[in-house]
Formats: C-alpha cells, structure tokens, sequence
C-alpha cells in the first residue's frame, strides 16, 4: 500500500443551481480517495453507519479503494448544503456528524509503514493522533478547514508543524495569518516547518511555495461548473496520489502533482458527487494534462 | 510614431494602509503612457488645466512621452480615494472633473496614421469619436470600468465590436454580460466582434481569449503592494507599448505582451503614482519577464 488516506465518508444533500442530488457519496475522504484512485489503489480510513446504502460502498470498491480501515457504527454522518448563482461558497443547511462523534482513527497494522499519508479535512486532534501510530516517517500531506483554524488553531498549528505539505485555499491562507497577501501566507506556512505549502485559488488555479521556489498553476479553463463540493479534497487526493505513484517528492515533480490535482478537481466541479469518476477515464486526466500545458505557454 | 495612447491626465490625492500622497501624477492615459514608454514612444492625447504642475510634465517628457495632443485648458481633472487593510477596491472620497468636461479629443494630424491606437479608460462616447478620426485602419485597443458599464453600456458595446483587443478586469467581465463565469464572459466578448479579449484578475493574473486559444497568465508573486491606483492602465499600456514596438498581432506575441502588461503591472503596484518609473528599468522588465517563465514551469 502506498498510500493512506484518512478523512470522512459522509451522505450529501446538495443543491446548486444545475441541480440537487440526496443521500449523495461525500466527505473528505471519499473525494480524496476517489480521486487518488486514478493513480493508486489507497487505503481509506473512515467510518460509515449501518445505513452506509451498498451502492456507494461498491462504488468505493469498483474503484479500487482498500477498506479495511473503515469502521462502521451507528448511522452515517449526513450534510445538506446549497450554493447560490455564482458558486462562490457553500452554504449549509444541516449538519449531523452521528457516527463520526464516534470516529477515533486506528490504522490497521499493514497502513502503519505506507510511505505517503493524506490527512484530509477532519478535527486537528485526531490527526495529531493519526500521526502517533505510523512506524516509519511517511511524506505527510495535509489539508484543513475554516472551522479548525476558529476552533481548534493551536492544535491545527501543531499537526502543520508535523507534515511534510500542507494544502489550505486561499481563505482559510488569509485567515490562519489575518494576512491579506497570499505570497506572505505562503512563506509564514513554510517557516512553520513543512517543506512544501499549497494554496488552492478555485478556478485562479493554485500557489506552491518552497525553499527551492515558487509555482503558480494556472486553473483550468471550466464552463461547465455544476458542483464544487469535494473540489478541495479531490486536488489534494489526486496530488497525493500521483506522488505515491511516482514516488518522487522534488520541487519539479510536486508541480507536476499540482498540476494533476487541478485536472481532477476541474473534473470534479462538472459533475454531482464523486459521479465524474463513473465517465472520466485516466486517458481524460491526461487529456486535461496537456491543456495545462497548452494554456500556459508564452 | 508607433502608438497613440487616449485617456486622462489628473492630480491624484490617494492613502493607502503603507502611505498617503498629494496632487499625484494620475489618470488612465498617464499610467497607460508611462508604461509604454518602456517599449515605445508613444503620443498621448489628453487634457490637463493650466495648474499643471511642471515637474508632472518634466516626468512624462523625460518618458519621452510625445505630448503634442495634450490640450490645457481650466483646471486639471483630480481624483482622491483610498484603499482599506486588503487594497482590493479603490473607495472614491471625491471626483472633480473639471476641464475633463471639456474633453474632445482631437488627433493631430501626424496621429491619424499610427499603426497602433490605445483607448484608455474614458467616456465611450468620446472613444467613438476618436476611433472616427483615424485614417488607416490601426490595431486598436481598449479598456473601461464599471461606471460606463453602468451608464453607457449601449456606447460602450458599439466600441468593443469596433477594436481588435477589449481589455477588462474580472469584475466589469462578470458585470458586462451578468455572467459569473469568466471563460464565459471572455467568449461573450470575442462574439461582439474583438480578435481577443483579455480578462485582468489582479494577483490571480489575466486570461487571453480568441479563436486560436486560451491563455493563463499568472499573477506576479508581489508581497509589497503599495498602491494599487493606475495597475490595469499600466498592465495595457505596456502591452500596447509591446505590441506596437514589435509590430506582431500575432497570438503567440499577445501572450508575450500580456506577460510584459503584468511585469510592469507589478512594478507599478510596488510604489505610488508612477514613481516606480523613477527607479525601475527596462532591465528590471525582463528580469520579470523572465521570473514569469520560472514561475509557470512543470
């Protein structure tokens, strides 16, 4: 196993106004695995309820993912969101965490010594406590959320200081340092300690800030946005993806991950859900690979 | 003379979180001039009160500024405005236009035949005006803001199916078609009738449309933001002082020439008014030039 990914599996109800889907496959874990999956077969730790519908799981094992480490109690956390006219930010409705009250992440034994880990969206504290059980040092990727860097800074701080790189948008850059410039938010996240930090943009593309420079991928080029949610969390686990794979954490390669972390969250945004991953071949991500390159050329 | 450059001269009182200052050097067609001036120089058509003062005028000789179409008459147009802790919007505090309301622009003879003609931002009726008075047909490029989108959009549109390159910011894209999407609003713009379009997005950096492609250009990785004031009135002089010093219309040239708009974008956003021309050389240009190739690789 090259790569673990910790994060939530969550029942969407989502409403844009392209369209509405209910009891949809969601959370953070589900997004990043399912985009890590065009690259690896990862290792998702998680926990679903007893109504977790069959369908969503074989989804998950059509595409290869290892669930091994998803637990399963009680009924499954459920959110119900919305986006106005121009797409711009969620808006919730509900929020009903259920079994993930419950959620104490233990990885099973063969997780421990995988070389890449992604912690994805969930409480700081439980990734601090992710990061006690791995036996060798793993290159660690992790990403966060508004709703930590208000409640739970010091012990977000902590996990940042932990990590190898560190994914935050543009929001939650600005808000960690109450600093409005993105070039400062970049540096302060580097002088916390990880070598790499990544600040996406949405559709202005993202930032990549190390001691060896600086990238700025552009976006890619979306007409069709129909439903953002998992955007994030699709770029990060297709970048920690494409890394396991390649094995290849230099500067260069990093902006090649970068770079396929866009393209499979451009095609994230075009569909409901994780529903991309049932037309969107590996072949297509390459596809969009190249317009990157394309796009970019002077 | 290669390039005429159309827009206003004013006295600009501006505070920004790093500084204040007075009875400035502004207006669109002084920082659309200046910028140019690194590649060309260009005839600026425009009009000033006879409060200008000399040392305002010294500075645009010394640019090399050809200043043979700046009528003086009354008193000099003068802006004050400040921008808050993240210098996003200019807030207006007052606006006195006075001899600008007197502003007809006539071309001098010598004028009427250059191949290249920048319309700043001003009335579009006046724009109308100038475009009737050129004699071979020139490449023409424009720029405008949101308040003639508001109150002349019928005059503003009949400019844009005239020139061959529209220049905008993302918001008067978003706001001209109420379209929050921009690939969008760009293709919107190429079907009124321009062979490009090009959408400023500040620190995310501009996209080039037309019918051969689609370019991203990044944002230059600026930390000292000083004054935002005249920044898109120098990202489209210089493109134009580029264009029109290399005579190439070219797609693939555009693209150079929007990352030459950039370079000095961000020069000019560096320090107040036009002073960073004091201080910045055409060298200091293409080391950005150069710094925006290093910053797009994968």
């Amino acid at each position: 196993m090259n790569l673990i990914i910790v994060g939530t599996i969550g029942l969407d109800n989502i409403e844009t106004p392209f369209g509405k889907v209910e009891k949809a496959l969601g959370g953070s874990g589900t997004y990043a695995a399912t985009a890590a999956s065009y690259f690896t077969s990862p290792g998702l730790v998680s926990i679903i309820g007893e109504d977790f519908p069959k369908e969503h799981q074989k989804f998950l094992q059509d595409r290869k993912i290892d669930l091994v480490g998803v637990e399963k109690r009680g009924k499954t956390f459920a959110w119900s969101g919305f986006y106005e006219f121009d797409m711009s930010e969620a808006k919730t409705l509900k929020t009903e965490l259920n079994s993930l009250l419950d959620f104490n992440p233990s990885l099973p034994e063969e997780y421990k010594e995988a070389p890449f880990l992604f912690l994805g969206n969930f409480d700081p504290s439980l990734q601090l406590q992710v990061l006690e059980q791995v036996k060798k040092k793993p290159f660690v990727i992790m990403d966060t959320m508004n709703y930590w860097i208000s409640s739970k800074k010091s012990e977000l701080l902590e996990v940042i200081k932990k990590v190898n790189l560190v994914v935050l948008n543009e929001g939650e850059a600005r808000q960690l340092f109450d600093e409005p410039n993105l070039i400062k938010a970049g540096k302060r996240l580097l002088e916390l300690g990880p070598e790499y930090a990544i600040i996406k943009k949405g559709e202005h593309g993202a930032l990549l800030f190390s001691a060896n420079g600086f990238f700025s991928a552009p976006g890619y080029p979306l007409e069709e946005l129909r439903d953002p949610t998992g955007c994030g969390d699709s770029f990060a686990g297709a970048l920690s993806g494409y890394l396991s794979k390649s094995g290849d954490i230099s500067e260069q390669n990093i902006r090649k991950a970068v770079i396929y972390g866009s393209a499979v969250a451009s095609c994230c945004a075009e569909a409901f859900s994780t529903n991309y991953a049932k037309s969107i071949s590996y072949e297509d991500i390459e596809e969009r690979y190249k317009m990157f390159e394309e796009i970019r050329k002077f």
